[in-house]
Formats: C-alpha cells, sequence, structure tokens
C-alpha cells in the first residue's frame, strides 16, 4: 500500500497585499487534498511588516501577527514555522502573495540585497539537503532563489522581479499561465498564478500542476 | 450567442470565526469561474462583530470593518452591499462562515429572534421578488430562512441550527456533504459544506453543485 504523501504549505499572513494571496493559498491545499495527499500549514511567528486595507490599498495604523493572521485561512490549525521539520515531510510549498515579499523576506523593500527571515531559510535548505521538493507559487520562487542561489525559476515574466532572481544568482525562465518550471537539481517547482493578470480558474491550474509534478518527483 | 451568466457573491468578512469562511467563498468564486459565468463580490460596509484570534479562539481587542476585511479574499475587487441590485445580475450566492450569523445576522448570539442587517434582507428580498435564484452555504441558509420565512433549506445535521430554522417559519432538510436542498418556489438552493466536518474538496463539491444548479435555473 502506498503511504499518503505529506506535504507542509507555508502561509505569510492573510491577504495579497500584506500577507499570503488567499486564493494561492486555498487552491493549494485543494490540489493537495484531490491529488490524496495530505497537508499541515505552518507560518512564521513574527509581526507583519505591515497592514493594508484591501478596499483602498492604504496602509492602516495596526499591528497584526503573522502566525495568527494566516490560521483564518488555517481554520485555525497552523502551527509555528520553527516547528517544521523535512524529515515529517515529503515536500514544501510556498503559496504568493505580497506576504512572500514583505513578511517572509523583505524583497519588496531591498530587491536583491533583501534579508529573508531564519526560519523559512532553514525550512527550504533543510528541505533541500533532505533531496526533498520544494514549491512556490507567484512571487515566492524569487525568495527560494535568495536562499538557494544557483535554482531556475518562474514568476512570469515580469522583468523587474525576473532581473532581481537574476541579480541572486538564479535564473529566471518565462512562463505564462498555469505552466511551471522545475530545477531538476534542487528539485524546486514554480509557476507564475497572481505575477500575471490571471483568473481564479487559471490559479486553481497553476498551483495543481505544481502538487502534480511535486509528487511525481517524491 | 448566450450571455455570460453573473453571479453576486456576498462575502461577511475573512475568516471562519469571525468572517466570511475562506474555503467556501474562493471555492464558490472558482466554481462560478469554471462554470464560464463572471462574479462581482459585495459586502455590508459594517464593523464586525468582534475580531476572533483564529489560533487561539479568543476575542481580541480590534475593531475591523466588514467591507474592508471581504476585500481581503476580493483582491480589492469589491462593492458595497448597498449598491447590489438585482436586475444587473442572474443570482446571488451568500457562502457560510461565522460572520454570517455575527454580522450579516445575529443568529449566532439570538437564535431564531435573530435581526438581520438592512442591506443583506434587501438584497435577498429583492432577488427573490425578481424571480432569481439564491444560493447559500453553510450556516448562511438560516439568514436565508429567517429573511424569506417559508423556505426548504439545509444546514447539514445540526440539530440547534435545524430548530432554529424550523423556529423562524423555514423547512430544514438533512443534507450530507455536497448534496444540495432547491426551494422551488424562492429557487433557493443551499448545502451544508462546514456546518459538516468536512475536507476541501467537499467544500469544492458543494459550491459547485450550487453554481451548477443555480446556473440550470436561470
Amino acid at each position: 500500500m502506498t503511504q499518503q504523501k505529506k506535504f507542509a504549505v507555508v502561509l505569510s499572513g492573510c491577504g495579497v497585499y500584506d500577507g499570503a494571496e488567499i486564493h494561492e493559498a486555498t487552491l493549494t491545499m485543494l490540489a493537495i487534498a484531490k491529488a490524496g495527499a495530505s497537508y499541515t500549514i505552518f507560518a512564521p511567528n513574527i509581526n507583519q511588516h505591515h497592514v493594508i486595507n484591501h478596499l483602498t490599498g492604504e496602509e492602516m495604523p495596526e499591528t497584526r501577527n503573522v502566525l495568527v493572521e494566516s490560521a483564518r485561512i488555517a481554520r485555525g490549525k497552523i502551527q509555528d514555522l520553527k516547528e517544521y521539520n523535512p524529515a515529517d515531510f515529503d515536500a514544501i510549498v510556498f503559496p504568493g502573495g505580497f506576504g512572500a515579499a514583505k513578511n517572509l523576506s523583505s524583497l519588496a523593500f531591498d530587491g536583491p540585497n533583501c534579508s529573508v527571515n531564519e526560519d523559512v531559510v532553514k525550512a527550504v535548505k533543510s528541505t533541500a539537503e533532505a533531496g526533498k521538493p520544494i514549491g512556490a507559487l507567484c512571487i515566492a520562487p524569487a525568495v527560494i532563489a535568495k536562499i538557494l542561489g544557483k535554482v531556475d525559476v518562474t514568476i512570469g515574466n515580469d522583468p523587474g522581479t525576473a532581473g532581481a532572481i537574476e541579480a541572486m544568482g538564479g535564473k529566471h525562465v518565462p512562463a505564462t499561465h498555469g505552466e511551471i518550471v522545475i530545477d531538476r537539481n534542487y528539485k524546486v517547482v514554480t509557476t507564475p498564478c497572481y505575477m500575471l493578470d490571471a483568473t481564479i480558474d487559471q490559479i486553481e491550474t497553476g498551483a495543481k500542476n505544481v502538487i502534480k509534478t511535486i509528487l511525481s518527483m517524491s
């Protein structure tokens, strides 16, 4: 009997402009469940960089915690990313949203000179060292490139972000809706999602293709 | 050529314990897009009843606005429910979450004696009067029963909520995962979703069946 495959899913808040992109997160979880695998959700226990009013786009004078807000998407079933151990999982996946570039890293502010949250660095490096696949959607592939360096990823076709990936030592491969880019060395699987002007059904296709490809590798 | 069908989707915040259930909202939007229809998202411009820490379940000393937080799920593309006009749409759908019972109505606190937000009452009554279908997921069918009275709905099999629906003049019909209940008189289509102990792929099935049934009616 085949053992059920286990995914770790790492969130970065709850909402595209200051946290995890909600559709990408939800449809990653859906793709995992529909593939017959299971998921455990993680997020770092840190404050968000800031809080954005998603109606107006303006900053709000509030403080919110990434783990607490991510718990909204996880329906309360979530763990501190510090507790992540690659030995417990077959793969790890990072949905996108500005939270990847504002909370998991400082990419949105510092570009290729960004820093990355230490729990995220540890999770990605330890998974790669264990030879297990890493998935990333939307802007999250740029964070993976900052950590691993020489890796092939896609964020679609945005020249600024593609340039930052190359400046961090990675190789950017253009891709369109639902397409994935695979780095065979690090087993990194990426897709553009909302880094393109996408519809929600295109996000489902991208998430599904990432999960399907990871399962074929692991 | 068939005109593309237009749905209004009404949210009640962002997170199962104090707002719209995120998976139900996202998968309703996905089902609409995959059926070749379009959606416009609405929410009332009111403060949430309260803010719940989704990690601990405890109340937080904060104030959040239903329209502003719903905008997280809508990626900023959302309108005040006051602007809803049934003439512009083919159907209206209410995903669930405690927001339906705490923000759209006071059902969570007052049971069958609850009040319902006036914009929600107007949206449901005007849609019913226009002879157009109304969909509702999870706990939201109980709010529809409060407004319309004599209507067949399901919230799964929870005896307390089923009793409240009967006390408000409705008829509760038990249903399991993905099953729908149709009220032919009011064209109301309902499904239990997370009112049962469900998995995310079962939520997709429920949302899909509601949207498919509504499209077959309109």
